[in-house]
């Protein structure tokens, strides 16, 4: 029979090759390692939901790039992010959830973008919030970037800067204007001054009937530059004018503190007054993860503070704190960048047996024990000639191959090959597997991130 | 404002309780371990697919329960297993790929089933497969049900039993009979043997037409009962009256016999004469799993052999074997007996530190330094009284709390709670994370199963 179908995977779907897949397996390893060593518990959500479960905000940009359908009487729709299934979730299990309560995910989510270089209709996202039940102190909110920079840090990034900002700061100020247009509208606009610059951020507010007198005010204010305690200083001479602004101040200063008291770096963090987020959902501090040799790509973990998580499915109060990182987006611009470190996650393998006589009972044996020692351990079964076997241990980049011939097997030892120097040596299985760990240890030490070598 | 829409869980969508999820992603840690442990590479294919594409088999029970709709112009479904997604990646990818491909993948699938308890309709598969290009040596037959006991070992179940039985023996033994009814047909009957009985299927193999002799001759046959051996010596009566029958009796002992030099014992596996698997897919050594103590479940591990992973495809010849656990099912199944272990991955954390002065750094401090020797470290941040602080880290469940008054702090020490036993200790730091480092250690020793409890 001869095959019919030819086989293809949709565009904007991201579907790795084999290596590529250990890099991103290492990555979600790391961001699943820290996000738990902060007592974030694991979630895993449908990612089908009712639509008006779903759609419970309803409008925007996003529910245009829905996928949703129905089947049967039941009207679908594949989630779009994972922060409305958490708010779902929060509020159908309130009764069983103890507060603060701490959630990780790792999951995809849906959006039919426009498919381009580097867009996905199928991605992942990795998020983290706190919620609180009524209540959540502002320290959570310097906790939430402290993970982050360690995250960051332990995936092997350096070059990358989490500016934090306060919508209260900025609401307060609007409100010391002369213009009556609503603090959100403005901070719509100013939320694209990055893409589009001043200039245009400008005109857009003369169109909305801001003065020229207030957008220079407004320029001079959210392009202040400086140290954390400059910029600080510097907002203390609006004190005393504005409620809401003076609230949103000292939250700043707290937040910035207690980022220092984490021990975030300040090559890491900076105070920045451009950044507004778009969505009305957040209600004080938010944040913009950039990196610093690559401003082009934009934030690659945004997030901050609400005050509802799940006001669409409860009365309850659900304050809380979040960000989450657009993870395939990230991987795919590492990735092009050349940051990934080849060392790191090179291999399915520590080592591949090939077992060099009919018996195979010696590469079982030998397998079973290097696995008992915690390594990765694949025998060659296949009935090919040598030069075959090492071909493919080549292939597979196994660090080492383990060669148990007839000498070998009689002398209860086993020929190890470094399969990057070419030295091959015979060992007992003992020894053999301190080799092997010792090897296996040092390349758990390399991050999965090189990016030095390619930034400096 | 109140809320407009009642938060709701689809019905067939499993979406558990945080501390249950902690004890599904121990569950998923082992697979991916162990699995891991023999060279099995990780791979993640879309969960949206081109219907075409997922398609390409056609027909049959499965396509009816599909969730497939169109977005714009294109025509999509969900995957209803992890099996067509390989075939499909093993095709597009062949010329990347290196063969023996060893690949692991757990993910969730989509089936419209009738909603009923413990059926799900988005589950988790986890599925191993390894594919040669061409040929692949049948030794991997007895690897991959190896792979599954030690998995199943790792997790703490004991009374199951593998049990294997090869399609090609089947068939030939039809082939020697008078009917000359398909093998295929009278395999799909067989297949029923364990819903239906013995007696139902007889009737089903007399309305097929096959003769009474026939009928006598294959209820004797298949309902043979021994041990390995016994078995493999009363079908050597057989041998010589068909090739292909002859064929499957050698594969049958050399699987066999490998899955006793893999270590598996003769209380985990067995020939099971029985197992004919309904799809036509397999050709060669089939597998089922069964609990022991819980038969009226059926298999919750299954698989086989095959000779061509993706003829809908390519023209490529790809044989292959694998095996796929229905996690979810499973999941569920382990959680109704009560065999979770709960003092297995019982909490999101190792320690809650609780703060008593307004001061922070020393809590952080103290945590960073837990985190940093790999320990789960949570500091509750809010102004609570003590009494709250306690309750929410018995709530959590935390093995310890470490408590961080202004005694402590002048002391550079801090006081660890043991929540089980109420005792608590000062130490310094470094003595502290020597005991919850020993707790952890304590709890990592423990299988997330715990069946001999409720079985024995």
């Amino acid at each position: 029979m001869s095959y019919t179908v030819k086989p293809r995977t949709l565009s904007g779907f991201m579907e790795l090759l084999p290596e590529k897949q250990l890099q991103f397996e290492a990555v979600r390893d790391v961001l699943t390692r820290v996000y738990s060593s902060y007592g974030f518990y694991p979630l895993d959500t449908p990612i089908l939901e009712a639509s008006e479960v779903l759609l419970a905000k309803g409008g925007g940009e996003t529910e245009k790039q829905i996928y949703r359908f129905t089947k049967g009487d039941t009207d679908l729709a594949m989630r779009f992010d994972l922060t409305v299934p958490l708010a779902k979730y929060v509020a159908l299990n309130y009764g069983s959830l103890s507060f603060p309560f701490r959630r990780f995910q790792i999951g995809k989510v849906y959006r039919g973008e426009r498919a381009q270089k580097g867009r996905y209709r199928e991605f992942y996202q990795a998020d983290i919030d706190i919620i609180g039940d009524g209540e959540l102190s502002v320290v959570n909110e310097a906790e939430i970037p402290a993970i982050i920079y360690n995250t960051f840090k332990a995936l092997g990034l350096r070059r990358f800067k989490i500016r934090v900002n306060n919508r209260k700061l900025l609401s307060g100020f609007f409100q010391m204007l002369e213009s009556s247009l609503p603090a959100q509208d403005m901070m719509r606009v100013i939320d694209k001054l990055d893409k589009i610059g001043m200039e245009k951020v400008a005109e857009e507010l003369q169109k909305m009937g801001v003065s020229q007198a207030d957008i220079d005010l407004i320029g001079g204010f959210i392009t202040r530059q400086g140290t954390v305690a400059e910029l600080l200083a510097g907002l203390e001479d609006y004190r005393g004018r504005n409620e809401l602004f003076d609230l949103g101040l000292d939250e700043l200063g707290t937040v910035t503190r207690y980022l220092g008291a984490f021990g975030v770096p300040e090559e890491n963090f900076g105070i920045d007054l451009t950044i507004a987020r778009g969505l009305d959902y957040y209600t004080g501090t938010v944040y913009e993860t950039t990196m610093l040799d690559h401003p082009e790509i934009g934030s690659v973990c945004s997030g901050g503070r609400y005050d509802n998580l799940a006001e669409y499915y409860t009365n309850k109060k659900l304050p809380g704190v979040g960000i989450s990182i657009g993870l395939t987006r990230l991987f795919y611009v590492l990735d092009e960048m050349g940051y990934f470190n080849k060392e790191a996650a090179s291999s399915n393998v520590d080592v591949l047996v090939l077992p060099m006589t009919d018996d195979l009972s010696a590469a079982v044996n030998f397998a079973r024990q290097m696995r008992e020692q915690g390594l990765r351990a694949q025998i060659y079964y296949e009935g090919k000639k040598f030069k075959a076997k090492m071909a493919y241990a080549d292939k597979i980049k196994a660090p080492y191959a383990a060669i148990l011939g007839e000498d070998e097997i009689a002398q209860n030892q086993v020929a190890l090959k470094n399969m990057a120097t070419g030295e091959q040596l015979s060992f007992s299985y003992s020894e053999a597997a301190d080799v092997l760990k010792a090897a296996a240890a040092e390349k758990a030490l390399l991050t999965i991130i090189n990016e030095v070598d390619h930034a400096e």
